[in-house]
């Protein structure tokens, strides 16, 4: 069990999002009294404050209705809605999605990520991954048996791209590197690709005939009217290339677990293989659910991006009173990544401080990339009210705690 | 990749249940005209025939209410819910559960166990499991670059006992093996374990510092006034056991994704990191439904046991009509695994000819273990009279089919 053991140690949790109360309080040394105020939970969205997509229990209603052939769906995902989806995506991304062959539906982004990364990674293979990048993405290469080979984002020296380091990354193919993994918009950063990076990675993946994942979970939540270029639209060769995204962020869908995975149908027909003995399906009657995505009320998503800019815009100010803390406005999705000025605790220990002092939950940066031991990551699709206090909150603490 | 290659050519799910509309039709030399009447899918369980547990929709639709708390749970499942689950698999089982470290939440008990197994077996690892028994266990061995010593369940020649081989099973020990995988009841053939066995089972398991995962998925449905013995409450070290179960059979309620494990805190917190990279939860507004779970309306299981027995005993009389033909006589569950007699095509033709021929859907028995070669697995918790002539259209074809 001694490899088992060596791979689960790598595989922790006891940081990650969602997670923080079970973390055990080691022994620090806190600076003055605790700061009053409504927690708020920033390592994930808050559903209460932005509700799911209008209708959703009804279609799952309706869906319980429909008894056995809606609770016992193919492994990849009932029939017609994988009709009705794939015609959603292929508008949304302009490349044609087949519902047939093409497109699998998961328990949440998270389910398709585990799915995608399962049928492509063999033991020992070398797997590029962007740091940083969504916590989960070194862990299931570690999980895998694959070799990380990180490729840098320079998300706070970039400006107008979203700062991939193109030398790393051709560097990671010339290495033996032949799958690509990378969140767009970023997770953290909360950055865009621009066409011309997204461009110059299809590129490389040719040359080097790379799989690429994309994972695109963020990117109908764009803010100040900013364009997006969807990888599988570009001049690659369709069979190496898996997008995945779901309904859970954005349209607070979470509750459900739905995601979907589409592009290759080799791929592909190894994630249902896989999905029918992890966990054979998404629930049957949330399947139902995705009806109402893509098909939301008129406006009702034009809001969504507003208000959710509005409170971008009020939190990067309180942040950037800070000296010496860095941060990149949010360009899509509901993240923000700062840099915070040198403190006499560590960051594991200052995201315990703020839960601790001002019930302000964070995610700390070296969940995405182990150098961001200066940085954390908040989720601000919240109450907007809550969300600028439990900053205010945290900003003081920066200050407490500053070296 | 050709190691993954390898893989996932172990990992097929063309004949795994419910996927049989994806099945590719070979070149089959049918006999006779087609017999009509209501196609009947034995591949799995007819929910619309034994409807989910009442009520469950409405605690759904509470969960949903109850909003973020319950769309973001702890990965291993709410807190409230694990405890009022802990006391009711504790009052099942008559052994303490730990609702804070020793059970988790999953989608579905398929979910259960491929963490389980996730987290106890390592490359190489020698791992004992039943032949015939669930057809996810070997390809999940197979998964986990695991080495599959099958032991021998005698299920034909046993009474009052399942018929585990146990020379077999201390032999798998004795060459190494340290993990043990069963389902009890056996899915496939229905049969109970004796108390004598899982107390040799537990015996074995001490003497060689064995781990054991139950699958006691059916072990609610119990005919003819049975007894059941679970193996976590014998004299076992608890932190070697992990028992298995949860509502998508006996209680119908498979659409909404929902298993369960517990026992050993060691194995379940590895299973929840595993949980956290392959769909962080079970959907939480379905985690919401098992509040409804052992809490069933009074007079709702026995009257769910007496109709399945009924079906059980109609279909028995029928299968025993035909010479050549042998069945066990299931105790729990609502699987029966007859031995056909010898016939003019192989068994996965059969099944094709009963799905394209009769609209009778059932399993291979190859899926089962290679070595069942002229058996298929039918799930008789259907509708009464659809099951009865669909196994007299079967039955036909036996006929028309013997060598």
């Amino acid at each position: 069990m001694s490899l088992l053991n060596e791979k689960f140690s790598k595989i922790g949790v006891d940081h990650a999002p969602g997670q923080e109360g079970r973390q055990q309080v080691g022994e620090i040394r806190f600076r003055g009294e605790k700061l009053p105020g409504k927690p708020v939970d920033f390592s994930h969205g808050d559903v209460d404050a932005f509700e799911p997509i209008p209708g959703s229990l009804d279609e799952f209603a309706a869906g319980y209705k429909r008894g056995g052939k809606q609770a016992y769906t193919e492994y990849r995902g009932g029939g017609s809605i994988r009709e009705d989806l794939a015609a959603k995506l292929a508008k949304f991304t302009g490349k044609s999605v087949s519902a047939d062959n093409g497109l699998i539906i998961t328990p949440g982004t998270q389910g398709a990520l585990f799915l995608a990364m399962g049928s492509t990674i063999g033991r020992g293979d070398k797997v590029a991954i962007v740091e940083p990048d969504y916590f989960a993405n070194r862990k299931l290469v570690q999980f895998f048996d694959g070799e990380l080979v990180p490729v840098r984002l320079d998300y706070l020296g970039s400006t107008g791209r979203a700062g991939l380091d193109l030398t790393q990354l051709e560097d990671a193919f010339k290495a033996g590197a032949r799958l690509f993994l990378f969140s767009n918009p970023n997770n953290p950063a909360g950055v865009i690709y621009s066409p011309a990076e997204i461009g110059a990675i299809a590129d490389l993946a040719e040359k080097y005939g790379a799989t690429v994942i994309a994972d695109e979970l963020y990117s109908r939540l764009l803010y100040d009217g900013r364009g997006y270029t969807h990888l599988c639209a570009m001049n690659i060769n369709p069979d190496n290339v898996i997008t995945i995204i779901g309904p859970s962020k954005t349209e607070s869908l979470s509750g459900y677990r739905l995601g979907t995975a589409f592009g290759s149908p080799r791929i592909i027909e190894r994630m249902e293989k896989l999905q029918a003995i992890v966990s054979l399906r998404a629930a049957g009657y949330c399947q139902a659910v995705l009806k109402t995505w893509f098909s939301e009320p008129s406006g009702w998503m034009e809001e969504r991006i507003m208000l959710h800019q509005a409170i971008r815009d009020d939190l990067l100010k309180i942040l950037r009173s800070v000296a010496g803390l860095e941060v990149r406005t949010t360009e899509a999705g509901s993240y923000l990544f700062p840099r915070i000025p040198a403190l006499a605790v560590n960051i594991q220990e200052f995201v315990k401080v703020l839960r601790l002092q001002a019930g302000v939950t964070v995610t700390p940066g070296t969940e995405f990339g182990p150098h961001f031991t200066d940085s954390f990551r908040l989720n601000f699709s919240q109450d907007h009210e809550a969300a600028i206090q439990a900053i205010e909150r945290s900003v003081k603490l920066i200050e407490r705690y500053r070296k």
